[in-house]
């Protein structure tokens, strides 16, 4: 598959993905989140061929990550909603920008940014916290089989 | 490239993966997060063609997101090492690990959970917050440029 360059990228959610594999699907989601719905729309703002979205948003139908359902302008086109189970993918999109924010921007470099809608202020750095609240470090972490194995 | 099919995969992260993407990066750095530091580790880990984990390994290291150095057993081999940049992705993947968990599993299935080293307990569910410690559902966030435009 093609490789499309988004190291320059201003969101930074795009620029990790372009850092680290091959996402359109998650840019998908990422759109829909912003209120994306049509095809078309899609199309331009990923810029991508439309055989690759057409397989792509087939793709996320079939997981159930989004719903197809007529258009609400009473066109003859239908319109991709996200499920439940797609929107829910918010906080590892979150994650990702995070990250890109913090390792791929420069300081004073503009960027898309979210932000709570009452304060209009950058969402908080997402933390990784204990069953009874305690914050966690990276190194305070570690990966078991919930069949006891490790 | 050829896909291989997560859907099945013990380990939620590699599953939502399979759902979403190509990640052969991002399941790269999970298992560094996981103490890998071996080509031929990585390799038994992933199952994937030499080639293709060769190119990933390149690819994140020119990205700083992997360092090599010598063998700490004093062979000839290098192995590889996490940045900061590379440990700070285990948010995204504890993102990606909470979604497949909740969405791509059933129940009682058994899978690889990430607990903390204290309490052995599962990670709590990563929360979306404001600037002001404010919990935010998905609907209260919304994307806007830094230059001021939306």
């Amino acid at each position: 598959m093609r490789k499309t360059d988004l190291s320059e990228a201003t969101c930074p959610v795009a620029r990790s993905l372009g850092e680290v594999g091959d996402w359109w699907s998650l840019l998908i989601v990422r759109d829909a989140l912003n209120g994306v719905s049509r095809f078309s729309d899609f199309q331009r703002s990923l810029g991508c061929a439309r055989n690759i979205l057409s397989a792509r948003l087939s793709k996320l139908v079939e997981a159930g990550v989004l719903v197809t359902e007529p258009a609400s302008d009473g066109s003859l086109y239908h319109q991709y909603r996200l499920t439940e189970k797609g929107k829910a993918l918010r906080v590892a999109l979150v994650a990702l920008r995070q990250w890109g924010e913090a390792y791929l921007f420069d300081e004073e470099e503009e960027r898309l940014q979210l932000v709570d809608t009452k304060d209009r202020k950058a969402v908080a750095p997402l933390e990784m916290r204990a069953h009874d609240g305690r914050a966690l470090t990276v190194d305070e972490v570690e990966v078991q089989s919930t069949s006891g194995a490790a």
